[in-house]
């Protein structure tokens, strides 16, 4: 079930050959996750996302890329995106997190949904000092 | 402002004072913030919510606790709690999150924020590959 | 799957079938969907949530109804409505929503759940400009 | 701060005036809170939402009123809606809601935010037992 | 579909055996749901949780059973928790729950979602008599 | 109170000038608002955040500059960011959002986050008919 059509012949389109060629590359693999055949509905939709998603997670940068990924699949499961935490977990997975590594981050996810509903149901005044601005 | 009321004697309470003896000791350092001072107004929710979040957050465990840190702002700007932001920022800092490091956590938790919504939108279901159970 | 049973009689009850009566006769159509027929487990539910829909989205306002439904499905994606974002955006269509302003809908979606966490994650002020009230 | 402009003559508008005379008789209390206030932009919208929220807030049903506010507190915590969260908490006290009770319901959405971020993160599939639709 | 991997064997681990006897005696039933089954993929984590929902959910307190499957409802809809919505409808139930009252619980949770929106969307200043801190 | 540090002199960095720069080019105004000011303690967020935004809301596109203003208000007040709705809903001022605009945007915005609180309460299965995929 989707909101939009999936195109069988979207690669037909030059635009969304060369960002799946692009995905083939980076990953190194032939399989092209439903995200990216679905979104194939608008080429330019997918070109910025598609651009957009490999510069933040694929290009090395500040933090590691299992780092990044755990962060991405915190907020997925916050939101409560499940196609994005299915992806992301196996992505994870891909980089080297191990089932301890799941559990420490269900863990956290789960402690920091826990306090966020009393400090929103406290309605607790921010101490100065964590002011930074 | 706050939806409970502030004790200034809390600490008479020998819960209480329990509790914030393990917090100075805890960080080695004598400043209690205002989550825990309102907290008290429960010392039974104070004890489980304190022992709680150190048992997950400054135990040893299978992620290092800046990691820990960084997932636990991904959740708390995700519910848009302000104070969890705020504090937890300023935790990570203290083990050790620079500038470049805040920024590239904030890029990432924005590019999940941006392809949550996408996601939730096309409604795509998920790619049986990424089925563990 | 649902937490409420659906009672296929349900419309030997006159006030879900004066309901039903009023969803086909605005919508020009036979076509009930799963929405109504669950919610008829309660008729009084029923009645204040299809007159409260319709009075909104079918009834001459300021905003135009294909502009309503675009507003709707936004609020639907950020709340991770599945049910919600599959019947609205097939409202959408049928209110004359092309493929490009879909793909529209969801990259200002998309944009806005990006600027959100940062926003979110950065805590700045409110500009004293912005203010109204 | 708002982003409506708050008008202090808006009782001169008869179908304001009509709400806030039936606000203050319903509560019997001359305090109008400052949602009512800015609400009064809009005076179809005004009415819409005092006659909706009396209904189902103030006339007899199948839950006691201080139930229905525990139950309305809860969701305001978990949108993070800051001025329902102080609204309602305030309502709950002056319908008898105790510090322990305020307490026991910190502690239920607190451990349901928990369980809710364990199963988004988990996905497990629901249990046929627990269907019935 | 799940992102951890279910264990059929699991409770060959006596840790994982001595949760599901608890779970067994505490709710009289052999029968096990899918939440507690996937879980096991982590004993600690198992623990952690079932120790905490029991002592919370089952352990008399301030508010009673039914009150709190309730509340915990109105957390797991509003953060579009699919598992935790049907399994806590059906706890409710099998404390008293009624149709009657399963319509009101939706009834308030659906008009408290509407006025977080319009307060969200206002950003009305919180009256100083609602702050008790 | 911000989570970054606000810098007096971001201007003087060459990177920052340029959007800057281009933010009052694009506005015909010498006004910056505090996101983009706050932002700049990393310039390479700074430009992906503002060109991207720029690209989505400023450049011609299906829908209209009013029309995706209002979803961006939408998600915005979904999401429970304080920040982004007031400067949207400045922003749908500035492109033509009238009072009653503002008041219909409201009592959409609101409808639908009712019925997505009852949808997520009620879990009923989407209508094959709503399926494109």
């Amino acid at each position: 079930m989707s909101t939009v059509a999936l195109r069988p012949d979207a690669e037909s389109d030059p635009r969304v050959n060369a960002v799946f060629d692009d995905i083939r590359a980076t990953r190194k693999s032939d399989f092209i996750n439903n995200f990216w055949l679905y979104l194939a509905f608008d080429p330019a939709l997918l070109e910025e996302t598609w651009y957009g998603v490999k510069k933040v997670m694929a290009e090395p940068s500040a933090l590691d890329p299992l780092t990044k990924e755990l962060i991405y699949i915190a907020v997925s499961i916050t939101n409560s995106c499940s196609y994005c935490v299915h992806s992301h977990t196996a992505a994870a997975r891909a980089k080297g997190m191990t089932d301890a590594m799941h559990a420490d981050l269900l863990r956290v996810v789960a402690t920091a949904g826990r306090t966020n509903q009393l400090l929103n149901g406290l309605q607790v005044p921010v101490d100065p000092v964590f002011n930074l601005g």
